[in-house]
């Protein structure tokens, strides 16, 4: 199987050396910068770095670049992804797969839109890790166009990597579900890094505040982008979480301890019902 | 040294096992569940069940009860207590502080507010371990009746079960800060867990949802006295947690990505300011 990976930043450089590690796949790979591209030459994670012009040359290609460059991307290289099998990374489906779908029906590419639940706090290649994908979730989506055996190569694909299991669903329920699983944790994040208290927290602070914040350092342009082409379903979940957190204040302010005390009952029994229903274990990677 | 632990719970059982670990100290103890009690006797952290009939008979005793019983305990058995150095492991210090400090003075008890900055997110003897305190930061606090050479006898038994450092600070400052490191992420958690999107997160998730709902799971008969002792720092706190998450919400539903992009940079500079003066080491246990 000759892969190529576009985009190699985190999760493009994890792909790549995660793939090129299990010797199953030929790995190819492009980045922007030119310093990039020698680094990954030179640990291995491609053969060579990908020349765009003329007609398919792999039969799968990762898309690992924001949104709008994802796009631009496919769209001005079709003869290039004509007859392959093609994935974006992209935290948001429905937009993706909306700008794209009928020009890669169109252009005989087939488009499987991809979402590793699999991160770092950190970016770059220098960060990427071949590891970033075991035990973690890979989300597919799944439109009218999708054909069940490119799913099935993907599937494949993401289990020789190392991923514990594979969800596919449509796009719009990947975008419900990630404005409260992702999106809505980063925004929690960078709020709570707002207080003024958070300068001085050393030799006061535990587990709590590490978790909280972790993920409050992200590049502003990228998640920008997501956020805003999410918005519907984040601002549902921003709503609900608003109106939640306004109830703690409200029993707070009132000095109403019965109710108070059924809030925080409430999350406790949510949260043990979770940790019943789908296992104490927590993902060994972060993201 | 002779020590007493009150209440083998998560924190007093992980008192009693990591002290009597260090064969510096000999431990006794109590619970009001006898059961708890028979189970520390038999696994060796307890050398005798205590009695509080009669006058001083150790050098240290630990009251690992909730504020409430912690008052109360303390005021029920001056005479045992007279001439030890007594602390307790409170959430809260200002109240305590306030609620002892002229009952102590009185009947000759040295008491020092104390916090140790571990827990886990399960409770009870069963989950205590000796390890909890490894690497940790322990608070104590200072009032005008704290004499040093007491403070020194407790800071140096914190290092002893393996606490990394020991923060020494006012009881409303303790408080001021605790709103911020502990009780808001608790918070956080509880609401976060309210969204209807949670049941169903299985499949669509990873470290960021894991880490924002870990501390869900609290009892909430002590976490309501623990807020409502606590309520004009945590208001505070809740406050500018929630003017900050509507400024997010109100850049999104503007379609406002400049002012999107702003905040979430400012939740990233933040962030790493803090990881480049403090360190990126994550605590080895939670609380």
């Amino acid at each position: 199987m000759r892969v190529c990976v576009v985009g190699l930043g985190l999760i493009g450089g994890s792909l790549a050396k995660a793939l090129s590690k299990t010797k199953k796949y030929l790995v190819d790979g492009y980045d922007i910068s030119k310093e990039v591209c020698e680094k990954a030459l030179e640990c291995g994670c491609i053969k060579s770095i990908a020349d765009f012009k003329g007609g398919k040359k792999y039969d799968i290609v990762f898309i690992a670049l924001s949104p709008a460059l994802t796009i631009e991307f496919i769209k001005n290289n079709a003869d290039f992804l004509k007859g392959a099998i093609v994935s974006d990374v992209c935290g948001v489906k429905a937009p993706i797969i909306s700008a794209l779908k009928d020009f890669c029906k169109k252009n005989g590419i087939f488009f499987i839109g991809g979402h590793p639940m699999a991160g770092r706090e950190l970016n770059g290649f220098d960060n990427s890790t071949p590891d970033l994908f075991i035990n973690r979730y890979y989300i597919f989506t799944k439109d009218e166009n999708t054909l069940d055996e490119k799913l099935y190569v993907l599937k494949e694909l993401v289990t020789d990597i190392g991923c514990f299991d594979v969800t596919v669903t449509t796009p719009e329920k990947h975008d419900q579900m990630i404005a409260f699983t992702s999106q809505l944790p980063h925004i929690l994040a960078g709020t709570y890094m707002k207080s003024p208290s958070s300068e001085f927290h050393l030799g006061f602070s535990a587990g709590s505040y590490h978790d909280v914040s972790r993920v409050a350092s992200i590049d502003e342009n990228l998640w920008t982008q997501l956020f805003l082409s999410n918005k519907e379903r984040l601002l549902e979940e921003l709503d609900i979480f608003i109106e939640n957190i306004n109830n703690y204040r409200a029993a707070l302010n009132d000095n109403d301890a019965d109710r108070l005390k059924e809030l925080i009952k409430t999350g406790r029994i949510l949260k043990e019902r979770d940790l019943e229903q789908n296992g104490k274990e927590k993902p060994h990677n972060f993201g």
